[in-house]
């Protein structure tokens, strides 16, 4: 310590001014060579910014980043004050030649959130852009009419607020994916299912008939109509001489069923046989078949007048709004082209699996729906802490299954994979309370998996949080605020 | 980078001080000029107010808000001090001539945090002061006695704070509001019904029949009278014969009912009947009138006494509290009109729907507790969180519900709209274990719905609440400050 | 704007120059004059301040909190800085003669914060001192052997970290407080209680008939012994004559209680039985005494060498240590003064309070955990937003309640009561499952009250929490520094 | 106040400049005399910074620091501004003379967060470098071939970003990992369990019976062969004759298990018997047995290439490593030395903890996740913080068990015990339902409990999550920056 204010006091005459902006900064001249790489220790260059009228060395820079730099020179560790942004800072360290990772260890944290957060705001607003406005730059000269109408139909088509009838456009969209969904749902439930008998509107008889490719016993046919499709399935129930009779078997075993329907109504042939036996209302129908001609016609129009073809189908979106419309007409095809009788089970799967796709319709909502939209992106961002949480609670689950299969294999915890699930809900919390442990080392691993799972989602979720909040808070604000003039700028 | 020393290096000589507040900035005549539409860029306005004597330009402003327009001329970006006020920094822009839009992504977010608040806090002491006081702004001269009156109930009434009396009144009427949830909810159990028979107060029995505008079989009464109302409802149950010797009848069978509870408790039939034998407690009836009889007498001091009856008929408080207290007198006006006999099914509905509206008596709490209006405000105030929460919980609902039909539509899920129930309470964690999974597939959906769940709640409950926090502490610590004297400072 | 423009450009001429603490601010002395009750507007006072040979006003203050002040008497808004710390910019205002009403809304929270934090963090080292260390101040001179005795002792039983043995001390003091918890507990257990015929030691039976002051028939006594107690409480079920029989007849009764366990462990009068015919295992009982001795012991002399008698009984720590060594003494004195025979049922009930109060023992444990004491100070602290949830909850239960009961009364809400628990159980989402609603309106008010109790909670814990985290981290911080030497300024 | 003004009025005269690094302070000689022990009250030290040409002391330290430094001598009160980095306020009080206990109570806790978090940073840096890379300091000029050889297998087990083929190790070693548990896991599922007759692999049947070391029934083995370990543990089943022949009784017996294996499986003598019976999949076995290989041969590796035995065997990733291999070669060893017949329960029950340690596997992950190993060491270093929730839940774990006990100790409660599990289950807040109150007392208990829980995690949950989010993000961002080169500074 002596010796370094002896020297400090020696070189007292040697004292260097530094005006940066306005703000003078005094310092010894060993100071300023303390670090090699700097600028400042560069003599050379230093020499082109002395003023000798005013005797010190003049600086257009920010006065608080170069206090910082300074103080690095003086104690040998770059601390940053909290008040001062991120990238401003990194501008000027930039400039001074001083390497931002010799940012301390306490600072360093603070400098990269910003450092991140500026990034990756970046990052969302470019994606942004990409994935709503993807706007068509007109060459105003040589375009035809077509390219100025397919502009027109695209800006209405894609930007609500374009116009008050693109909005308008808008609700009607959100209604239409509102209906198909509602549709979607009612249509397994016994309220909105017909029986056969019951449809008496000859056209609706045919939509049936085309949909489905299959017969059904409608109310004005006469019962001598064979059953195909219920002969064909119900082959090992019913045999063949009794399916001729079908009617009037048919008819008091469905009032069985809803008669006692609430005893058997979980069994599993009966919920089938049901499903099988009914159609949807028509109604349902109705929506479906025009939900499905208003989204063919959107995409259609979208994709015809899409700037960019490659681009339109690269898009998340566009993907989405496909595979949201094609498994309809697929189901068509293959109808028309495999007619009655041959679907065996596992084309009964396929066409399950093809109809969950319908699902997909819901995501439509992203268009509409800002807040959704930036959840997905969110956890699109957060894949790395997504991920960490599952695979805590994934080795949660194992070590909590696992100790409670040694802890009570006899009772209910026979196999390790069924105590997964067990783990699971009580790590979430939910706890449904279909297991639970019955003996006392099963109580305390009870307890210990609960806090668990509490604790493995308090750490977890924050972080995923934090980046929802962050975003969801810039598109609000961004959403008011006008594009920035880039050319106000004169250089 | 070498072009842009070197023009820095030519122009040393034309440095600018400018003195913002007696701190000096020094900076090149270049850089103020490049941003042109700011007023440094204006040399006829900076000239008004250049100083010969010192040589500088000399404005009375911040200096801070200035290094940070200084540097956005000098770098092109800008970057805000985070430890400065937003609205501070506002005036200062203004000043300067320099759009607000023109801050960076990264210090946006925080400018606008600042700016949204302060915005939000006006708006919530413009709608508190609205809401509560409501001063009447008195005419001192040419007030009529009257006028003084009534302003002097007017504040009683409304401003606890205003007297000791008045505290007392507003204990009262916390009270009156505490009892009359008490009458409301104890009315509906087994402990406070009572059958007719125990009824001994003639007073009593003539309110019940004023009340109810029906007949009773009193203690008092012999067994003769003919109970009309027992018997039209019960017509199909118990022929006519039989109901001119109800007495003995009825006594074995409120028996059987009271024995047997356990058994039959949940029973629709034995649960209504109940209902329609007994009568609420003869105090919760007293309790009931006088509630109704104080709070009517509160809302029409208050409306006489009202500064502004059209303000004070659209303020929602008063809307509650009338609410609260005109399904009683519909009620009485409707049995008044409509004496025994001709009460449907239809009509009781819509008893039971007025009766409900009691219920609004609750919020007259909003009044006295002002934690609960902060609620209630910030509910309204987070409209779009809020519903971008349940547009989260409907997505996730209908996508789990529909999931989990398609996985194990065999086993209680077999249709999706029961689903959507299971998927709620899933994804509140709430998890009564009424509906659970029981496959492989039910397991993994059930697992992602309980943490999708968990994360629909994290992303936007932290939103809603740090609203809440920010207008709970703002109104905590305002309910301490007092107003502030506007007219202090002197222009 | 023009206006004001002019009036400074023409008053260009009298700017002030104040040179705070070394930093010079120069200001139009106009607007130092703006403020009329700030020291700056009064001219008289300012003079004293002038320096001729600088032609300065100096002030030996922080020139931070002048710029603050500067700005408000420019822009008329009092802005803080977010860096500055508030109770350090109080003084400043105080200095400057403004009032801190003044700050604007924004920063007014911020402001408050500090203010509030500083104030309750002062309140609770003030409190925290009084309830742990409590210190006798010594008169060196004329205190007596005996004081100076009781100091140490005061000193070794109050304060672990005085010595090497008050650590063990307190180590032994914990150790007795969790062996009388698990005592306490033990005690209930089926698996810690015996039956009388069980106990062969002499110096033990005679423990239990001092303690329970009851005879009961000991293995080595002869089958002859009347049981009395059993006679009498059980008098309406065993005929006097069965009773003088009584041991061949019990010993298959309590065989057939283990054998058939499982079916009527759950029944009342089996558990009630079996815990009268049982005793607690002697070494549970020898716990108890122990315990009980060495808490009382350590009661008598914490308060023999308490330095004040009266502040000794008045906090809250020593009262809870009388609380849960009084209802010993208070059961032993009843037990002598009240022998066999006439122990009703109240008198029973109220043992059974008076054992409850044991439990108090377990807040032993707050001297030894400082967590457990800030806990404890945090939810007194913030009694209010305590209430407030509780008021939350209480509204919710009676609104979700309430409405369950129109939506859902035949079907196990019968009662309005009844669903206050269901409501409470999904407010808090445990979930049990013992209620659930089964329609579809059920369903739709079961979730929103799922939701509701989320807001709820998440809207009022927050605050709550963030009490204790700041008294919490304050504590931790506090432990390690040492006591703030106040003498080392010398004014 | 009077008094104060007057002296500093007369002091104005002996004004001192401070010139800190270029920045003014101007201060009166009383004030920097105030505090005896700073360096400022010593003349004799600040004579050697004065400089007699410009009048002033210099000092080539940070301005910002003094200013707060200043204003603790001025107001007594050391305030430290908000936007300054803790640990380079450090140094500065430690040069000006100022001890750090002197800060204020409300910037103390602002400024040990800094302190503490600095110091936990450095912490984990420093464990998580002993934790992972343990580097070879190569002496380059004396290292044999099979030193720099060692080195380079070192590297290569240890460092997957050393190289590409590190990489695709390190993928390897998580496959094996995930594969090892998989068969840990599946074992003990049904689906994944042959009975010894479908085993027809001469090599499997002898592998199953080196591991076991029992002999059981083959398929290609006559029905003659005599079902050693069958015959022993079902002694009591089946007589010996019946034992002769096995192979007829065997089969239709276990039909009979998977006929009905829907009503007792969860039997006890079932589950056990059927897993005697059966034996693990031969696959799993095959994996099970190259897992073992290949971790006893990295661990082997590991262990010659270490650098330094002693330190290898300390790290808590070897010795788990460890723990995870050994217990199959415990159980060969065993089952080598102690044939078939003399296996009794008490070997039973250790070989199932001695299999449980296979458990330990999972945690090899740690390696290759750093979540993990981050959220490990938070829980480590929050350890105080863990323990106070445990603290927490066991006290409202006794009080609400107890409070329970009491309220409704015939219903499910009847010992205090019992109740524990309910208390946490409820604390939790998952809630499973299989015990719940059930009378009026019993219910506010129950809600007072639920609240409670909230409470006491709301509390104790965020201080360790903050943590682990500190942690977390200084983890991330560590990996992407290059270690500090410490040379780069001239001294
Ligand atoms: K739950
Ligand atoms: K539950």
């Amino acid at each position: 310590y002596t010796a370094n204010k002896k020297r400090r006091r020696g070189g007292s005459k040697d004292t260097v001014k530094m005006n940066i902006g306005g703000h003078i900064f005094e310092t010894y001249r060993s100071t300023l060579r303390r670090l090699k790489n700097s600028m400042l220790a560069n003599d050379e260059k230093l020499k082109l910014y002395y003023r000798p009228e005013s005797g010190d060395y003049f600086f257009d820079r920010d006065p608080t980043a170069f206090a910082a730099v300074l103080n690095y020179l003086r104690s040998g560790e770059l601390h940053i004050p909290t008040n001062m942004c991120g990238p401003s800072l990194q501008n000027e360290l930039v400039f001074w030649g001083i390497d931002e990772l010799d940012i301390e260890r306490c600072c360093w944290t603070n400098y990269n959130t910003w450092k991140t957060q500026c990034r990756s705001l970046e990052k969302l607003e470019y994606d942004r852009k990409l994935s709503t406005t993807q706007n068509i730059i007109l060459n105003k000269h040589n375009s035809t009419c077509w390219q100025r109408y397919r502009s027109k139909i695209w800006t209405f088509l894609q930007d609500p607020t374009s116009s008050r009838i693109a909005k308008i456009y808008a609700w009607v969209s959100i209604i239409f994916v509102l209906l198909s969904i509602f549709s979607f749902c009612a249509e397994t439930h016994p309220m909105f299912r017909v029986k056969p008998q019951e449809i008496e509107s000859k056209s609706m008889q045919k939509i049936y008939e085309f949909l489905n490719m299959d017969k059904y016993d409608w109310p004005n046919q006469s019962g001598a109509v064979i059953l195909d499709h219920q002969n064909i399935t119900n082959a090992n129930l019913t045999s063949p001489e009794e399916a001729t009779v079908a009617e009037p078997v048919v008819e008091p075993q469905s009032d069985l069923l809803y008669d006692n329907g609430e005893e058997d109504y979980y069994d599993e042939e009966t919920y089938r046989e049901r499903k099988r036996k009914t159609l949807p209302h028509p109604s349902l129908v109705v929506i479906d078949l025009s939900c499905l001609f208003f989204f063919s016609l959107e995409f259609i129009s979208r994709f015809v007048c899409s700037p960019s073809k490659i681009k339109f189908m690269r898009s998340l979106q566009n993907i989405i709004d496909m595979v949201a419309i094609i498994p309809d007409y697929i189901e068509m095809i293959f109808l028309m082209f495999d007619p009655i009788g041959r679907k065996g089970m596992v084309i009964m799967d396929f066409m399950i699996i093809l109809r969950m796709l319908r699902l997909c319709r819901i995501f439509r909502l992203i268009r509409h729906v800002p807040g959704l939209w930036i959840m997905l992106y969110t956890l699109k961002a957060s894949f790395n802490e997504l991920m960490l949480m599952c695979v805590f609670l994934l080795i949660g689950m194992v070590v909590f299954a696992s100790l409670m299969h040694f802890a009570e294999g006899n009772e209910g915890y026979d196999n390790i994979p069924i105590g997964f699930w067990w783990s699971i809900v009580t790590m979430t919390t939910v706890g449904y309370g279909d297991m639970y442990p019955q003996t006392g080392f099963g109580y305390i691993i009870g307890s210990l998996c609960a806090i668990a799972g509490l604790l493995t989602i308090a750490f977890t979720v924050p972080i995923i949080v934090s980046n929802f909040v962050l975003y969801y808070t810039h598109v609000q604000y961004g959403l008011a605020r006008r594009e920035k003039d880039v050319e106000r700028m004169q250089e």
